[in-house]
């Protein structure tokens, strides 16, 4: 039970420069596809960013590694499922390393212009043996088509691929993501992709793009407030035009955060946080996400209770100051808390958005200033605690 | 369903000076106890302090000028339960105040010596008048053997009344509590009462030792991470002797802040997290705290599943800093992660203690320092969403 919020395409377009694949290697049952393949005609700016968490896996050793060493150039990016390769110590680096240098001897590129990701449970060594065997395959599959078939690769827990493109003044951009919120049974992870044949300055300028585009993005959803270890958003850009890169993602990357939110465990109700008012974007924020992991909150929904007194004392504890008299409270069209107090004669028409819409808003306005901020989540059922009890038993 | 960690006392002792009452004023259905006093045979010096959430109950605007236009000397606490007096504006806090004159009055004290506190669901008027109809009631009612109506008529979710008395050198505190962790339907509040019969001084000192013994109690307890605006502790000291205030009081509040865990809504399993190997122990309580708050690590103990990865995970996303090289987790009795990895052998027995034990303990040894902090919290199941989901409709 997950909230879907447009059809799963047939197919999505890649930039220019760009190929895709997706295989099957042996790590997921089922003959799924569970090795995926970007690749870039050449070597193309790139940049990463990952989880800020104290337990890192080990790709991240070794993608922050290449990146310094190639100064930032990247020719392709490996991504193993059902595999976080994290808490494996020295040996799962050192795999992690074998893996792209025998991906780079098949380009004939620099072992540090190849990145790895792996998702998946943790604590297992990587079985690289398998991951090696079908490298071959994986390139020989790559196509302008292919992109389908990495956004099925890279799946978890999710239940739909997850992958849109756009363009915009004649460039495009595809962005793919895994994960269902940061919910994952034993710490899966949440990747992201965004590959783009607009022009981004290697180095500095893609980090910069990169982290504008996560702040108001992937930085955006939550789930339950869990982080996972192998965290990791990814950057290609192959152009060498003009054009405003950031215009043409920033709103690709919102969409898949929103379908991450969307496709948390057990939801019902894909939830948009509306912060309104705040001294600025940060603060703004920073409340939304307080709100949007607040279980309190999340439970009211799945209960569809326009519950605005959880809602505004979820606020209240984020830390930001405001005058709880002056702040507004609504649930969907209905402004169910102002001048100090609640409007019950309103609540029926919050409750029948709570029922009636999937894309449940809820948002508060802090009355401080004029910055805002959108943070999406997903209501909290019971099949979220039923499956993380039962994830491993 | 809720843990529970003692059998509920017939009777618990007040300190000297303290008498207690709790009567039914019409607020609770079915009779049940709903108001309740706590009475000093004189002025005494008291400290409360409050909740942090932006949004706070009427009652809390009250203890604050009450306690300082008295110079931090209280002779009675009213406590009404099933209301909450919160974002009810201006009235609320007049009926508050309303509520204390009426009181003081019949104490023939000043009304800045009364505190009020109100717990329950928020956003309705106070029901001044049936609390005020019910005073002589109150005072005729209390006594010595007051303790355990008190300790009832507080309640509101809680399925059993807290309450513990304890003598150490020749002095005597009681302790009473309110809340099933902070996770009650509709930010109903946590309260926490110590009464004692130690000397201690009013103002400064009694304010120093009030957060000297929340932060070492009700401070390291937490269920969702939510607070209620209404959350405060009150201390009363009527003594006139010696003795260490702090080591007769802080264990009282520990054991009450543990029975808050284990009647945590739905819970059945009271847990503590154990963190050692800190740089200090503000660093180790909070790290603890995250990790209690962790919605994965409490579905895993609820699935009886030793799941060392989101228990290391969790503390890893705390923004303290350590090693996971070095750190440590374990899982009652075993250590299910060292040195870098796991050691899936010892998972048998730390599914044993899942399974066995209702008092769980998780531990991580973050291997920076010596300082140590233990935080309580309950175990997240299916029926803390129906409860939180069914709350209002």
């Amino acid at each position: 039970m997950t909230v879907q919020l447009s059809p799963v395409p047939d197919h999505v377009a890649l930039p220019a420069g760009f190929r895709a694949a997706g295989v099957h290697c042996g790590l997921k049952k089922n003959q799924a596809l569970d090795l995926g393949l970007l690749l870039a005609d050449r070597a193309v700016p790139g940049a990463a960013i990952y989880t800020q968490n104290r337990l890192v896996g080990a790709h991240i050793h070794v993608c922050r590694d290449h990146l310094q060493r190639s100064g930032g150039l990247v020719r392709a990016v490996l991504v193993n499922a059902r595999n976080a390769n994290c808490a494996t110590g020295e040996q799962g680096i050192a795999d992690a390393r074998h893996c792209c240098r025998e991906l780079a001897q098949r380009l004939g590129c620099p072992e540090e212009q190849v990145l790895m990701l792996s998702t998946g449970p943790i604590g297992a060594p990587l079985p690289k043996e398998k991951i090696v065997a079908s490298l071959d395959a994986l390139l020989g599959s790559a196509s302008v088509d292919g992109a389908m078939a990495f956004a099925r690769a890279i799946m978890t827990t999710d239940t739909y691929p997850k992958a849109l493109s756009a363009e915009l003044q004649g460039r495009r951009a595809t962005c793919f993501a895994k994960g269902s919120g940061m919910i994952h049974p034993n710490m899966a992870t949440m990747l992201g992709f965004l590959v783009t044949d607009a022009t981004v300055a290697a180095g500095a300028t893609a980090d910069r793009l990169l982290r504008q585009v996560a702040d108001r993005s992937f930085h955006r959803v939550t789930v339950d407030g869990d982080t996972s270890p192998n965290d990791t958003f990814v950057l290609l850009a192959s152009g060498a035009g003009r054009g405003d890169a950031a215009a043409l993602t920033t709103p690709l990357a919102q969409r898949l955060a929103q379908q991450i939110a969307a496709d948390g465990e057990g939801a019902t109700r894909m939830i948009t946080i509306q912060i309104r008012g705040a001294r600025d974007e940060h603060e703004a924020a920073h409340v939304g996400r307080v709100v949007a992991t607040s279980p309190l909150v999340k439970t009211a929904v799945a209960g569809l209770d326009p519950n605005w007194g959880r809602i505004l004392s979820a606020a209240g504890r984020a830390g930001v100051p405001f005058d709880a008299e002056r702040a507004r409270v609504w649930v969907g069209p209905a402004m169910v808390y102002e001048h100090g107090t609640c409007h019950p004669e309103r609540e029926r028409a919050a409750h029948d958005h709570l029922v009636h819409e999937t894309c449940i808003v809820l948002g508060v306005d802090l009355a401080m200033g004029d910055a805002a901020a959108d943070v999406w989540t997903c209501d909290f059922t019971k099949d979220y605690v039923q499956i993380n009890a039962d994830y491993r038993t």
